[in-house]
């Protein structure tokens, strides 16, 4: 099988190290808006040919759109005019509700699965390309019905070769889970790195910083040029979430301004529930290495 | 020597640990609130024995207390009531000022040496207790002409005995730094959390959850009997903190509805600027193997 890997960074690269690994497919064509990327994945040996986007996938089986969610959404229309009848495209992006509506109603709509794996690592780039990182994660697909059977079917296998269990939902439940579950901790981590450094003595506070300091900023480092545009894609979702998120901070600060105890203990034993709620996720993936495929049907 | 650690908990565990490994002392008295934290200590093999606190602290050569801060608070002036002359206290709270204040007219002030290790998990109690937990980090040792030379020469030995670089500053400014690089990033990761917690479809939520929530909300896990007596007794300097860290999420709120790229992406970059800063400290610590001792002097 032939595949177009559009964006050669953290998850393109990762995505097709994997794939090559496990002889999902025979040739990669690899696709970049920077030459350097494309020149560096080459020499990587993360793909076999470097392509224009119109040429690249207008011969192959499979398009993996792995870049920021704005650029997939100036593209995808061009990509489903250029690309045979049988190819199936789909994206990775962090966001999916503009996406989809942006090509509601091309008349290869069917071919597009919208996707989004549930990894990543603050680095970006093909040298931060790892194999492994999808393994015992999840993958969404969105509005399964919209897209044919047999596409469904390829994105599916694809994600099972990279070690993915599947959940499926609409694209809305999808931009709302994530909101929470991964834009805001990118928010409130970027805050946080912002209001430490307005500080004036940040050398003290650096030379203080411990492995929690670390652990709370660690999504900090993640690029503009990703999340800038998911904020805006996903606006609505994000607000929700940020506006839930800024009204628990102040309720926990007037707690402390109170000295109210009850309420802090109240507060801070609520959250600690989140470890075995997370306890509870990962182990049983890791454990059972079967693909737990679930059907959410929440109506939002 | 003969050493008490009173609370057998993560801290005072570990520190045990390391203590008795590296022979810097040769009998451990433990001491307890919870008999069945002493015993465990006590199988666990992190003591030599276990004894009330009065007669626990009469009859060794340092004292250390690692206990949440409100009861240090309580418990602090009735220590150096019960030590000999030549006994040393220290103790490893998160916040210094109110228990400074405390006993700053005690008779024995001067063999008290008030001191905060940044280190530790999201764990506690003994069996959380671990070896190494604080090489390569950072010791802050506070007020230290308060405190006679014999005194801090002999929890100066102790950090190096622990692996672990010393920084000398006022308790103000320990409390001011601590209130940016550890107090609010609980407060943080407490209201995530919370806010996470309180979406109604969170069962959607944990299935997703990746690697990237996890670190951020990995603070949450840590305890209200440690944590509530912190921002308690750090109020001032974690309500200036807080606020800083309100303003910076209602910042970047406003950006997103106004759908302000240019200064979306200022916010990011800036915030990026946190990984060289990070990158820059630890490396340079584990690099050299020598303990960077620093005198901050900066006025509060």
């Amino acid at each position: 099988m032939r595949i177009s890997v559009i964006g050669l960074g953290l998850i393109g690269g990762s995505i097709a190290k994997d794939l090559r690994r496990e002889a999902f497919c025979n040739h990669i064509i690899g696709i970049d808006s920077s030459e350097d990327n494309a020149n560096k994945a080459l020499e990587l040996g993360i793909v076999d040919e470097i392509s224009s986007l119109d040429s690249g996938v207008s011969n192959c089986d499979l398009v993996i759109i792995a870049i920021p969610v704005n650029h997939t959404l100036a593209i995808l229309p061009r990509i489903l005019d250029n690309i045979k009848d049988t190819t199936t495209v789909t994206d990775m992006g962090s966001t999916k509700q503009t996406i989809v509506e942006t090509v509601k109603n091309h008349k290869r709509r069917a071919n597009y699965v919208p996707a989004h794996p549930m990894s990543g690592t603050e680095n970006s780039g093909p040298e931060a390309a790892e194999e492994g990182l999808f393994k015992n994660r999840i993958a969404i697909i969105c509005d399964h019905k919209e897209s044919s059977v047999q596409h469904i079917a390829l994105v599916e296998k694809m994600f099972q070769y990279l070690g993915m269990s599947i959940a499926y939902m609409s694209s809305a439940e999808q931009d709302l889970s994530t909101a929470f579950v991964s834009h805001l901790p990118h928010a409130a981590s970027y805050a946080l790195a912002n209001a430490v450094q307005s500080k004036e003595n940040q050398e003290i506070i650096f030379d203080l910083a411990s492995g929690g300091f670390r652990s709370a900023v660690r999504l900090a480092k993640s690029s503009p040029q990703m999340w800038a545009p998911i904020f805006t894609e996903n606006k609505t979702y994000v607000l929700e979430a940020l506006d839930v998120y800024i009204k628990h901070l102040k309720s926990f600060r007037d707690d402390i301004a109170k000295e109210d105890a009850t309420d802090m203990y109240r507060s801070i034993s609520n959250a600690n529930k989140i470890r075995e709620v997370l306890d509870n996720k990962n182990p049983l993936l890791i454990k059972d290495e079967q693909k737990i495929i679930k059907l959410y049907t929440r109506k939002i």
